[in-house]
């Protein structure tokens, strides 16, 4: 553990090596430390103080990055708004998490009352030193996303976030020159440890110069050419686009040493295209409960063994276990639980959820997963989809690999709904192929060839398409929603 | 930091990375782990316990690696000694140590008595585990070179490795490829440093294959092409004979990106020459009470100007100081202090001496240096080395350089004698290049138009060799007593 902010340590250490990249203006690390450290003063002169709690709308700018890192100068607690919610979410997470100040990079007006930078006060003339950090000083407080359940705040130390940076190079590498490709949004864990790592590391981070911090696939296929990124944090739904842009054969640049693929599970197909396109994906299990990345498999081992999350980084332990918490023999699916430097102590302010997520130091992700005989980790599930049917397990991913061998079908969502006798009926949102048309019987008759009878759909609804959060993962509640006819859904 | 040895969390994280290159053996870390954990059985069988510090005698070799690993994997305290010392030496070194354990791993028989490997007990069928530690945690006592004074011992933490192991990564970059000659002794913290980090970055370590442990210029030369190493330290001499022996123009390993430089003084000479064949230097400036490197010049630096040792690594602080401790401004020369979390917490048992080095927490390195404009370090002079004649400062290094122009000298070394007049008198040993002679009067005429009086060496005395340390350091000590005719001198 190192007691100073990463920023500052690397503004020590490296202060010209580049450290923010934004098109044709590059700061290298005296310059971004001065400028926060300017930032940091008004920051100070607004109010806000060493373990304050700030909220923060973030976009993918400078400006942005250069905040989280002044918060961090000060010693107050960042608590990143996912800038998709509504002005009511957004309000309740500010109220939960007790911040008392709230602030914007965002180009347009934000959903909730929120200080525009340049509508801080002038800096002190005397600027305020970077605060002193130990393990235990708190980062930030992070909304898990909510898809499921009622939102929850990971409370994350600097501990956490120096442990996750630290064990990611030895797993990944780390070299001076790097320059990491901001792709993700900095209110997700992703986005932030991109920051962290490089900070600590002394390497770049590039902007994406997304228009109005929208993915745009071009953008990014641009921006990866041009400023010579050397690393670039994908969720799966990115690679795809960019795999369908630009397939087989064009000329991804040779300066990419590796594509850290997350967030969410792969298709076997987008990842078999990857591979073949000769590309360095490295995929990633990780949390924000465990300040980003649980396991990783490095490019080669993606190559030899194509699905594989790895093993568990350096310092973490993986446990596959029952429900009592005691270990399985390795092979059988289980909850993942986790234990290490990495892991959170707990959900801000909520003792009921931290005593249900970590029980003696493990965290309980949720996850569903087994090891293999290598010690590799595969993802099975996440917990919270698990369809229990009957006394029946159903693993929705199952189902839904064999909606989509289906020949009209492009994408598909299998969720439990409520049912009086069964527990949990299985049904399935499904997207039909460009041009084809989906016949729910014809879907039905489909898999009775394929799957034991407990886990075919009773009902098949089609869609124009699936609600996804903005790291990619489908919004299962909002499909169970829309076709229990609870709730209207329309992208 | 974190709560386990390098090994075990290298060994849970990256079991099949390549950990021991041996020649045609490669050991990956799950196997080099299986070792270390059954000798830490013989060890623990042996009556080797927890904090027991056990004094080693170690050269080279894979079994040597094992035990350094073994002993952290008990949480023994690792007390190495120097192979060169004679009898009395070590044993003064062992008692001062409190070791009641003396291991060896030397071909031959050692100066002390010993316990060979091979005569271990069998370990017990159940293995202890490994032992957590914690920052506080001891690593080692390593006495320092002793080339002045009386020998100490520098007590290092767990909590100093892993911050030089970390703050080293991220100066130099860690690949998870990475190929770490082992080409310096174990019983310097060069050697051991590179065990350290190689293992918490889940890198191999590549064994010299040196005959007797004797380093050997081609051995080195053809290891550097054969095993394909991307990293290797070397100490000036060592560069030195192997740019004599393959000079500008014949290949150096296509697969090497860094030669660590450090331990002495390069000469602008060989530095120069290594530039000249276009190899990748970082030239770095350490020591044994701060774990290791304190500053260290990325091979780009080192290019863009030579001499320099560059910046503190991360979490290092630097400052140059007067006598009284405060900070001389920018650019003048003074005493170099460091104060991090590489710094050891003292000497071992010798609170006079940790109080003379460890003062508000910044340790007095005793040697002379300053900081230029953009903060880059210039090491000018070891301080106990500093000649002080009738008031004046003579710095050796500067009439080391003079005489070195000299056509027919190859090497020079300046000390200070006693004089009852002047306080020390400037006394030089030089060696003549091959074929040359060297006249005494004829150099000191040489001298007079190149140096003001009173830093011209009163005596002028031609040795066949110079003694140097292990490390590559002139003995100047040796070379003072040879001059004053206490001591006979023989290479």
């Amino acid at each position: 553990m190192l007691n100073a902010t990463p920023l500052s340590l690397a503004a020590q250490a490296h202060p010209r090596r580049p450290a923010l990249v934004d098109g044709a203006t590059v700061l290298d690390y005296a310059q971004l430390d001065a400028h926060v450290s300017e930032l940091a003063g008004r920051l100070a002169a607004h109010g806000i103080r060493r373990g304050g709690r700030v909220a923060v709308l973030l976009d993918r700018s400078a400006r942005a990055v250069q905040l989280v890192h002044a918060l961090a100068h000060l010693g107050a607690v960042l608590v990143p708004l996912n800038t998709r919610l509504t002005p009511a979410e957004m309000g309740r997470q500010i109220a939960q998490a007790g911040c008392r100040h709230t602030l914007s990079t965002l180009e347009a007006n934000p959903p909730v009352e929120a200080t525009p930078l340049n509508a801080l006060p002038p800096a002190p003339k005397t600027l305020p030193p970077p605060a002193p950090l130990e393990a235990e000083t708190p980062f930030g407080i992070l909304f898990t996303s909510g898809t499921t359940g009622r939102p929850k705040g990971a409370l994350l130390t600097w501990g956490n976030m120096f442990a996750s940076a630290t064990a990611s190079a030895f797993r990944l590498g780390a070299l001076p020159d790097d320059r990491w490709l901001l792709t993700l949004p900095l209110y997700h864990i992703g986005g932030l440890s991109i920051l962290m790592r490089s900070a600590l590391y002394g390497s770049a981070v590039v902007l994406p110069g997304f228009a109005d911090d929208r993915f745009e696939t071009e953008t990014l296929w641009a921006r990866l050419h041009t400023d010579r990124a050397t690393l670039v944090s994908l969720v799966p739904t990115m690679l795809y686009r960019l795999l369908q842009a630009h397939p087989r054969g064009e000329a991804w640049p040779q300066s990419l040493r590796l594509i850290l693929l997350g967030g969410a599970a792969a298709t076997p197909e987008t990842l078999e295209a990857a591979l073949e396109s000769g590309l360095p994906v490295a995929v990633t299990y990780g949390l924000s409960e465990a300040a980003s990345q649980v396991a990783t498999a490095t490019p080669e081992e993606t190559r030899r063994k194509p699905g594989t999350v790895g093993r568990p980084l350096m310092g973490l332990t993986v446990r596959v276990t029952g429900e009592d918490g005691r270990a399985l023999p390795q092979g059988e699916i289980g909850e993942i639980r986790v234990r290490g430097p990495m892991v959170m102590p707990g959900y801000d302010g909520d003792p009921q959820a931290t005593a249900a997520a970590l029980q003696d130091g493990w965290l309980r992700t949720g996850d569903l997963g087994y090891l293999d005989a290598e010690g590799d980790l595969w993802i099975v599930q996440r917990r919270s989809d698990l369809i229990v049917s009957g006394g029946e397990n159903v693993y929705p991913t199952e189902v839904e690999a064999v909606l989509r061998e289906h020949p009209s079908i492009a994408e598909a969502c299998v969720v439990g709904l409520p049912h009086p006798e069964w527990g949990q009926q299985v049904v399935a949102g499904v997207v039909a192929r460009s041009g084809e048309t989906v016949s729910p019987e014809g879907v039905a008759a489909f898999c009775r060839s394929r799957l034991a009878g407990y886990k075919i759909p009773r009902k098949i609804v089609v869609f124009p398409s699936l609600p996804r959060t903005a790291s990619g993962k489908i919004m299962r509640r909002r499909v169970a929603a829309a076709i229990s006819g609870k709730e209207t859904y329309a992208d």
